[in-house]
């Protein structure tokens, strides 16, 4: 693990705005080897589960369905929720939504579902 | 540790109308082996550091000063900053703040300075 950065104030709303990749997560912030994420999502993501790691949605912005096999999730800013390892989910935004993900350093955003849309270094800003 | 339970929407906003107490986290989420707390502040807290512990603020309302030894920190509404392990900190609040925090299960509020405003095992909301 690498040093810890001296302590610095991290604007979630500032830092959505220095990027427009959609389902492209950027690194905010590291603790305890898990990563604190910002994401833009729009549109259906693919199916996939994380095998190894449980996954938090905060929604900070917009409106969130996660489907899951039996049924979905709907979450609004302010709202978050916890895929548990291995719950195969997709999430799905009519409309540009900001979120904030946690989830162990190293977690693809595609899971097992790998393909064209897994980002396998996500950027720090 | 126990079976993750069904994936549910929290509210952090209801979660933290759903008690009183000042300086005392609930917790509302638990994934690899971390805790999700929301928390009411309001005043001074005790110095303290958590020696295997990073611990992340994220303000939900108010203004939360952090102070450290060397400087101090301002946090708004939808501002963040982690705490590295065994950096002394102090949060203070003029008004009354609410915090969301991430941290390893079974982090202490006082960490290493204990005393009478130790909270062993927060409630699970």
């Amino acid at each position: 693990m690498s040093e810890p950065d001296a302590p610095r104030v991290v604007s979630l709303e500032g830092s959505l705005a220095a990027f427009e990749g959609l389902w492209q997560p950027r690194i905010v912030g590291e603790l305890n080897g898990q990563h604190v994420k910002v994401a833009k999502l729009r549109g259906e993501f693919v199916w996939h589960r994380h095998v190894d790691a449980d996954e938090l949605f905060l929604v900070l912005r917009g409106v969130l369905r996660i489907e899951l096999r039996e049924r979905a999730l709907t979450l609004r800013a302010g709202e978050m929720v916890i895929i548990p390892r291995g719950v195969e989910h997709r999430p799905v935004a009519d409309e540009e939504v900001h979120v904030l993900l946690f989830e162990p350093a190293g977690t693809l955003n595609t899971g097992d579902a790998g393909g064209p849309r897994t980002v396998r270094e996500p950027e720090r800003l």
